[in-house]
């Protein structure tokens, strides 16, 4: 063999336990990671197609809709968003894209990838006559928006802004990664035609799979689309057969990991055992919680409105005498705990905690709080770590 | 809540251990599966990161290469292909698809969402001169290939390929999805420009990374390229730098799964462990046990020419007596053993026996065997099950 064996992959393998309360990816709970953990089965048998089954059932659910064409795409959230925009507009067609942090600034980069006419409107929460006044000038075939911005842990209403669309024949599509089971998200009611999210955040499994759905008018794009959705791996006229979303065949488009498949349908059983609306006010009291601890720290939260403060993700104002970077390393270094810095626009501004899932508890809380006081005590000390 | 909490969803789950003998996924060892089920860690987490630079060590060593561009995409074997496709060529260029099964008319259905001019031959098993021919007649940029082709288990001899395709200025990608550590595959050695797997084979892990690999002058085609890559996900530009192929500089594309790259990491160690060359031997000599176990049970692999067998999946012609859909049932239902039919040109024609990763053992063919002889037994004295 002219390529050795590499030394590194003969030394042992550690897996740290850590708590994860930044952004995203959350620890999953025992029950999901137990089913994970088990002995990997085909992606055409009985039981994996009916652990799919259910995942509709309960995706349907945390949605809130009654669409067919619901699934988990067999990659991560961005798959979710990329999925969205190659099945829905083609060559020529335009799209307006709300930008409000960096997912707004992904979108819109993958959609110049699949049109010519990509327009932004950027801010940080926008009003539906911002919205509707953007959208009957540009007259877009789409409208992105993202409701948990967790760059800047900022929440957008989307309720009124279906109709909006519709009026303008745009459909609507909703990043909701980030917010999806800790505020209300109601598809069907608020004629979202489009939606996806992310498996790692609320719904507290291991990233790789996006949650996505359609509406009916959404479906009806697809299939009558003049081109052939231009990505194989995200074309639903195939995904939507193989999750048996359209008739009773169930042919191979890719193989599905089984493992991951146990494992979104016992996040999702879990918060069907909860009830949806109390996983939501769990988070939501969770996140006051944080809100008055910080207080008491003289801590701000960067979003000062406390009805654009998406209960997730609380991104945390740096005060000006400390530096974060030593704040993230204390607590990593003494409780494996993980607080995370900015992304994309927020990068050195700010610190985020994620509260979701299975860590969105009362004392998951009181741990970041009682971390953040001792990091904020060495950090402004000027001592080392 | 209008869309009810489903009851489906407030039934235990039940995962039963089964033996997974059909052509992938393959069952995964226990050390892979202990790295699968531990806690979730974030995807940039250095511990992550660490595994990723041995994965991508491991992976220059089941490829045989010293390629910078090596990596694992987060999703299935179709994604290498889809891959490897939309990064390599551009609208108005042509690509030449070497067919003899399943995956060459998947890669040719997914090459036509990329560029107009798709030509194919067709074909079992294809000479060295038939390809030159066919390459100096269509000039493709890319000729396709697959090694191991699973849905009639044939195999494809590579060597001497790559200097044929670089005299003609084309690029040469080879799947290897079902025969990687399996058979030798040389990428440097045989000028393979684009190579991928699957983690569900030989690898032994949960089905869901691609590890793909592009020689520098792949890499610098895909730099060079007039377009950008059309579909995010897969582009090359950005993975390279999220895997820390180029630069030192890893940004964030997209959240990669810690669990399933943790269980490559391990995958690869056990390679590592035992060698190469070994696991090559190991699958070599348990097809041949199960060769010499079928003719003693007067059955007739597919593939007649001995040279032209995948070791890893073997296909078996049915006898014209026998009803194929029961063998299957009784090695499922008497043994949660899974044995499979054909696929797209063999389906109804053959059963496949995979012998990959951790079942290629001489106790696994041994129990197929005795099974295999039990259902035809059944099947022929024409018993209900």
């Amino acid at each position: 063999m002219e390529v050795k064996a590499p030394e590194s992959l003969k030394k042992p393998l550690n897996i740290p336990q850590k708590t994860l309360m930044g952004p995203g990816p959350s620890n999953a709970s025992p029950r999901v990671m137990y089913a994970v953990g088990q002995n990997v089965l085909g992606h055409m048998h009985s039981e994996v197609f009916q652990a799919m089954d259910e995942i509709k059932e309960g995706l349907r659910y945390v949605f809130q809709t009654q669409n067919d064409l619901t699934l988990a795409i067999s990659a991560s959230g961005h798959a979710g968003m990329e999925a969205v925009l190659s099945n829905l507009v083609e060559p020529g067609e335009r799209v307006l894209i709300a930008i409000n942090g960096i997912w707004g600034i992904r979108a819109a980069d993958m959609a110049t990838r699949y049109v010519h006419t990509v327009t932004a409107i950027a801010g940080d929460n926008f009003t539906l006559t911002l919205l509707e006044s953007t959208i009957e000038k540009v007259r877009p075939k789409l409208l992105f928006i993202v409701q948990g911005e967790s760059s800047a842990g900022v929440y957008q209403p989307i309720e009124g802004l279906g109709n909006i669309c519709h009026r303008y024949n745009c459909l609507l599509a909703v990043d909701t990664v980030a917010s999806l089971g800790s505020v209300p998200f109601l598809a069907d009611k608020w004629g979202v035609d489009a939606v996806y999210s992310g498996s790692q955040k609320v719904l507290g499994c291991p990233p790789g799979l996006a949650p996505i759905s359609f509406s009916p008018r959404a479906q009806k794009v697809i299939f009558e689309r003049k081109t052939k959705v231009p990505v194989f791996y995200w074309d639903m006229t195939e995904l939507g057969q193989q999750w048996n979303c359209f008739n009773n065949i169930r042919p191979y488009h890719h193989t599905t990991c089984s493992n991951l498949i146990f494992g979104l349908r016992e996040g999702l059983a879990l918060i069907v055992e909860e009830g949806l609306e109390n996983v939501e006010k769990r988070h939501k009291l969770c996140a006051l919680r944080l809100y008055e601890g910080l207080q008491r720290l003289g801590l701000r939260p960067f979003v000062e409105d406390i009805h654009k403060r998406l209960p997730t993700v609380t991104s945390i104002t740096i005060p000006e005498d400390v530096d974060w970077r030593q704040v993230i390393a204390y607590a990593m270094k003494n409780y494996n705990l993980e607080i995370s810095g900015g992304l994309g626009p927020t990068a050195g501004k700010v610190w985020r905690i994620g509260l979701m899932g299975y860590n969105a508890t009362p004392d998951k809380v009181d741990l970041v709080l009682k971390v953040l006081k001792e990091a904020l005590q060495e950090a402004k000390t000027g001592s080392k770590l």
